[in-house]
């Protein structure tokens, strides 16, 4: 007969969690027009990222968290551990979202977090090391142009000034509305590099729930380049122009789309390539005129940085071979660009792990998306769970969609892994 | 010896026409962020229209023109004939504007108009028939998506309370607007039909100028059909997505775009079949976020009705394509459909009597743009005044340009012309 006691393993509460997420959700909440689907829209720095902000502020302090709020408006909630002079483990992601968003993107990440918090304080339990919960400002870039904002100034790689600079589509600055809502706080940007840094997120796309796994180990997250683009061509009347004058930026454009899903098809720069004309803005844009001057947008991802910078050749030489086809000049800004960034292995063994002994299935996967998570991987330990999504994970979407057991598997594999990092001496 | 006196022939004051364009150009102007060339904006029942009519309204008033505002804002002034019970010969155009405009389009006729009845004052002439010179509300339709709305009203086409309801893009009522403005006038708005109706217009193409040519003598405007599409994908992550779950709406804008393009080359439709796409909006518009749904314009004009129809024909066939192809839905609405417009012959014959008598080159010339003229085309005996542009004729930009002379050329035309019809039983 075995007399020892079970242990005693916690576990977190899965619907306290996913009321969290629908309570988060209401902010910033929007009905789409089209599909009647409740979607949230809580755009970096505006009034509605204000009003979430303040709400998850509440929630750390409800929960003892001794709140920080540094310059670019990064927020930290710390848990004190035993040995407070140790580096805490951290884990954090973002709130704000994309205009068309769902519930899901990043908030997992800030209230499995909490949730983590909840359990480890209803448990009485105390880690050797500090637990920190964070979540960073302006992680989608949607609106001042870099995404990893928050996060990029906090481990450096970006500098405060010049995130402090970054205009918006209407010319208002980063710094004025960080400080409009009332989130330009004192602390240093550069933060203490942690013991480690572990993020859950969903995957946003479908290959966990196609493969009926329950949990992501995260090895890395795929490069990414953004080109900003603008094509000048010249406004004509199009009724009158003959199309041997005419220089059409919105056919300059219309070329440079194609081309992209045909360097896609063609796998010349591997099979896991993606390519994305997000943004098309002509100018005037009106029926009658031949658009003079369009502004877009591409985006490159590519899990191999080789294939990456061939890709970025190819499309490069593009531009300038469709200058000479349409006659128009196309200048290029490179808005963002990140290698393959790979994640610590041993966190990512520590992963695996805590979903075996749960019993979960799982699988290596590598992040489509750009996390917070990348800008730590370059000061701490790093990495990352993903949870499934349904609708083939689709994501940046009203109908982006976890559901409360796929939400909390990830949650407990973090309580699991964040318990073993936090007793490391 | 022959005793007879010389006949009089009157001429226009070049100088006092260009003065009078410029004077309104500078109504709406803005100066163009890259070329720093000025432009207009006068963009239909805006500030900017509203004070160009009440500056144009002015002018005919100091001409002693009976000024009459109808109930969709169209303006004529009337000068009294001998016989003024007979049917006036009309003389008119437009003064609103594209967004992105010079000074010449629709205000030479307008303001070559009102300098044709400086020049019957200072000689004292009277007419046997009334004159009358008009101006048509938001001929270019940019902002409410009917083009020759005021025109079409005027001669029955549109109806009055179907033209009120129209709504810009940011959902203001045509009707309000036209309120606002101060030209919601009393009179009926349908016109009695004139004697015969005359417009001078800027080519708005190259081929006059190309030709060397003074006068183009229009025989009649080409087939318009505008088509508004909705495009219906699905926005999704562009970094998570793959390639094959995607239903992209701005790739399928491209393809259609590219297919125009391709339709025109092939020459199966004709050798003059035009075809832009002038509106692309992305929704979400955002660098990271495949693009869910767009809306978009096409625009064909065809001066052959067969050709028309056929062009027509395989681009709708094309939406349904690319509908299967991308995985899209796409609606359309038919914003503007015209069919080639023939000109009154003998109005016509008039004209190039009175090119060759001054001395003055012309050739025959199809419209590529639409015209009020051809609403009174159905009507009325109906013709055009066409003189050359420089810079290949460019229009709907702020380097459109007609040389004064190049501008009194047309309306000393227009107004030997009119001296003839106005005299006719």
């Amino acid at each position: 007969m075995d007399t020892r006691l079970p242990e005693i393993k916690p576990h977190i509460d899965r619907d306290r969690l996913y009321a969290a997420l629908e309570g988060l959700g209401r902010i910033g909440r929007y009905v789409d027009e089209r599909t009647g689907l409740e979607g949230v829209n809580r755009l970096a720095l505006t009034e509605a990222d204000g009003e979430g902000r303040r709400q998850v502020v509440a929630w750390m302090r409800a929960l003892g968290l001794e709140v920080t709020i540094d310059r670019i408006g990064n927020v930290y909630g710390l848990r004190a551990g035993r040995e407070s002079h140790l580096a805490p483990v951290m884990m954090g992601s973002h709130i704000d979202s994309v205009p068309t968003a769902g519930r899901f993107d990043g908030c997992l990440g800030v209230l499995g977090g909490l949730e983590i918090v909840h359990t480890l304080n209803d448990h009485r339990i105390e880690t050797r090391r500090p637990v920190v919960v964070a979540f960073f400002t302006d992680e989608e870039g949607c609106r001042f142009g870099t995404d990893m904002l928050g996060s990029a100034v906090a481990t450096g790689r970006l500098a405060l000034e010049e995130a402090y600079g970054l205009t918006d589509r209407d010319g208002l600055m980063l710094v004025d509305e960080l400080e409009k809502i009332g989130f330009k706080g004192e602390a240093d940007a550069r933060v203490q590099p942690p013991h480690a840094y572990l993020e859950c997120h969903i995957e946003q796309g479908p290959i966990l729930r196609a493969q009926g796994v329950d949990i992501g180990v995260v090895q890395g997250v795929q490069a990414i380049s953004w080109h900003e683009l603008t094509i000048q061509g010249k406004s004509a009347h199009a009724g009158t122009t003959p199309m041997n004058l005419r220089a059409d930026a919105g056919v300059a454009a219309a070329k440079i789309n194609l081309k992209l899903r045909e360097m896609i098809a063609s796998g010349r720069h591997g099979t896991q390539m993606r390519a994305t004309m997000g943004a098309i803005t002509p100018h005037p844009g009106l029926v009658n005129i031949v658009p003079g001057r369009v502004r877009a947008t591409v985006d490159l991802r590519n899990p191999d940085d080789t294939f990456m910078r061939s890709a970025e050749a190819e499309i490069i030489a593009f531009y300038a071979q469709v200058e000479a086809e349409e006659g128009v000049t196309i200048t290029w800004r490179q808005t963002a660009r990140t290698e393959y960034v790979p994640f610590d292995t041993r966190v990512q063994g520590r992963i695996a792990a805590a979903a075996d002994a749960a019993g979960l299935t799982r699988s290596d996967i590598i992040s489509g998306a750009g996390h917070d998570a990348q800008e730590f991987a370059r000061i701490a330990p790093t990495a990352m769970v993903f949870v499934p999504g349904e609708y083939d994970g689709i994501s940046h979407n009203p109908r982006e969609f976890s559901t409360p057991e796929q939400c909390a598997n990830g949650v407990n594999v973090m309580l699991t892994v964040l318990l073993d990092l936090a007793e490391e001496a």
